[in-house]
């Protein structure tokens, strides 16, 4: 994706001089990384996330091997200066060989979805070393976006963005159906929409709403109730993640307490899109949407932070959350997500994806942000 | 699916007190498990693979717990008398929470996909603890399938068993198609054959095969060559894996090597089936398939392992390989595998399920086991 401009080699040897030059700020002797997305967004190689162990050893002072199960070697597009590709066998050890390739009393930055067995098998090679987390190095450098990778979520949030327009349209069945029915439709769509990938797609119904992470079950949706649709996939690389909500029915009509929520909700995202500007930090965008919500009574009713930072992967710096200090950088890309849940009565969320940008927060999604009445 | 026949309650009380006695047995002070398949296989959950941590905390002098992010919580369905639901809320540290549960100078299993930045963050509070792997704990217990677990292995064996015969009977078009395109057909057939999720479904044709974990591409199969297929899904919680290869052409005319060099691998395969008898220790079925291949002059192009375990995982204990002397026990599963790969020119595998039992090795796989000619 980022290479339509630029040899793809030149960008990992860019990223990886970028990351050697945090390590160094950092005082981190060695960097490893294994499953997750600091591998493929170093080198373009995604792990397998299988027992064999993959691991990209980056020593502050020396080249960066890239440890791989010899059977999967064939895999690798080698970048030439990145890595040195090594290629073990199966009957090799590949933590004693990693444990060979860096100081043993050194400060060590572990990839964070690298398998923890790993890390319980390094420890003892390893008695003197301290650990960190490769987030803390690496990710600083995936927070802030280039315009490629800012292209690839624009492109990845118009698909979904196209979907929801359907959604809102009454072009997608939900009246009688299940919601596991339409979250199959919703992934269908997404597919068809040039994703490769699905990452979810959350559908819920009337009470289910008020539950974020509600699991699309068996559940018929009905007239007269609010359905909560929360989906996104991985475009080229890069994440989609979408939230609208709509009425199957005429809301003001027949849910007036829906409808009064719904325009404080509407008013907190808003206004916390229009706070995500350069300087600000992540924790005021947050207090923004709460504030909003919790001046019109519906404050216990907003149970999760206002969002999280998307790219590579679906959730990932910057969090959107109080205690997070972190100032908004140009490029940094996040959800905008705040929501009020009435357990056992209704939910609802209105979620976009926002860029901070140097001319103000550039939205990624454009979908009506109105609850569509499909009456 | 093993909750066919007891209460599903009553049959984590059994593991959970299965895992106990193994905690007594090794000196481990508290078990830590979760992303990955030891939580589901106690409690029945899965956690959702997010920065949010999910951790089930079994003491091994007190009550489990499952700390849950809250707005998960509702995911959960309780097992009275297993685990104790404890949810955290968006501003708390679950991390410094786990610490709190466990004794500070322990020895600690991991679970083995936890995301190492919990084991790093965990590392501090607890400078004084050791830690171990928890497949050394839950793994054997894992390993020896009761007769639910052996019935859902089979289930899904048969449902590619389905699919293969459809591709040994020519009714799966290759020839003039792509890799890729083969691929998305196999892997809609698995879904369409019941599993609920695909796990692989490599093709590799001509010389790509001889890249045993080749990833399915634009090359388009041609008339007069082998083309490999290795596919597998997750049904009802168990995994399928098979690989069958076909031959676009008539093989003893076309290709007389193949054809020579298959019935080696054939023999081999149904040589090491045979040798995976309870009592007989895993290195001894690898040594029997490789004895076979290398007599025949073959033996530099099997380069990886016979096999894997098999259940939850598609990948887990026990594996067939050299170096590993664990003694087959009955409901021991896993695959036989073995594979000849001659770089640059062709490669074939064949595999099936096996399940080790009193009887002798029970195939979960009967799909036919030739080179079938599709000329």
């Amino acid at each position: 994706m980022s290479g339509t401009l630029r040899p793809v080699t030149e960008i990992y040897l860019d990223r990886l001089a970028r990351v050697r030059a945090a390590m160094d700020a950092q005082g981190v002797d060695a960097l490893l990384v294994s499953v997750g997305h600091d591998l493929p967004y170093l080198t373009g190689y995604h792990a397998m996330p299988l027992e064999r162990l993959t691991l990209l050893v980056v020593p502050r002072g020396g080249d960066a091997k890239l440890l791989i199960p010899r059977l999967e070697a064939p895999r690798v597009d080698e970048q030439p200066g990145v890595f040195d590709l090594v290629p073990w066998d199966e009957t090799d050890d590949p933590v004693a060989l990693a444990a060979s390739l860096i100081p043993s009393a050194g400060e060590i930055a572990i990839g964070d979805q690298m398998w923890a067995r790993f890390l319980v098998e390094l420890l003892p090679h390893l008695p003197s070393a301290s650990y960190r987390r490769a987030v803390d190095v690496v990710g600083p450098l995936r927070m802030a976006k280039d315009q490629a990778e800012i292209d690839a979520l624009a492109a990845a949030g118009a698909a979904v963005d196209r979907i929801a327009a359907e959604l809102q349209a009454g072009r997608i069945p939900l009246v009688g159906r299940t919601e596991a029915e339409v979250s199959a439709d919703l992934s269908a769509r997404i597919v068809a929409e040039g994703h490769q990938k699905v990452n979810f797609a959350i559908v819920a119904a009337g009470e289910n709403a008020a539950s974020p992470h509600h699991h699309a079950g068996g559940r018929v949706i009905r007239d007269d109730e609010i359905v909560l649709c929360d989906f996104g996939g991985t475009m080229d690389g890069y994440c989609s993640d979408i939230t609208r909500c709509v009425f199957t029915g005429d809301v003001a009509a027949a849910a007036p307490d829906i409808a009064e929520a719904y325009e404080v909700l509407h008013e907190a995202q808003q206004a916390a899109v229009a706070a995500a500007v350069v300087g600000t930090p992540c924790e005021d965008v947050d207090r923004t949407a709460r504030g909003i919500i919790a001046d019109a009574g519906y404050g216990d009713y907003f149970v999760h932070r206002t969002g999280h930072g998307i790219g590579m992967e679906e959730h990932e710096d910057p969090y959107i959350v109080e205690g997070n200090g972190l100032a908004l950088e140009a490029g940094h890309a996040f959800s905008i997500e705040p929501g009020i849940y009435v357990p056992g009565r209704w939910g609802m969320r209105l979620e976009d994806i926002v860029v901070a940008g140097a001319d103000g927060p550039q939205p990624m999604n454009r979908a009506d942000h109105a609850l569509a009445s499909l009456g």
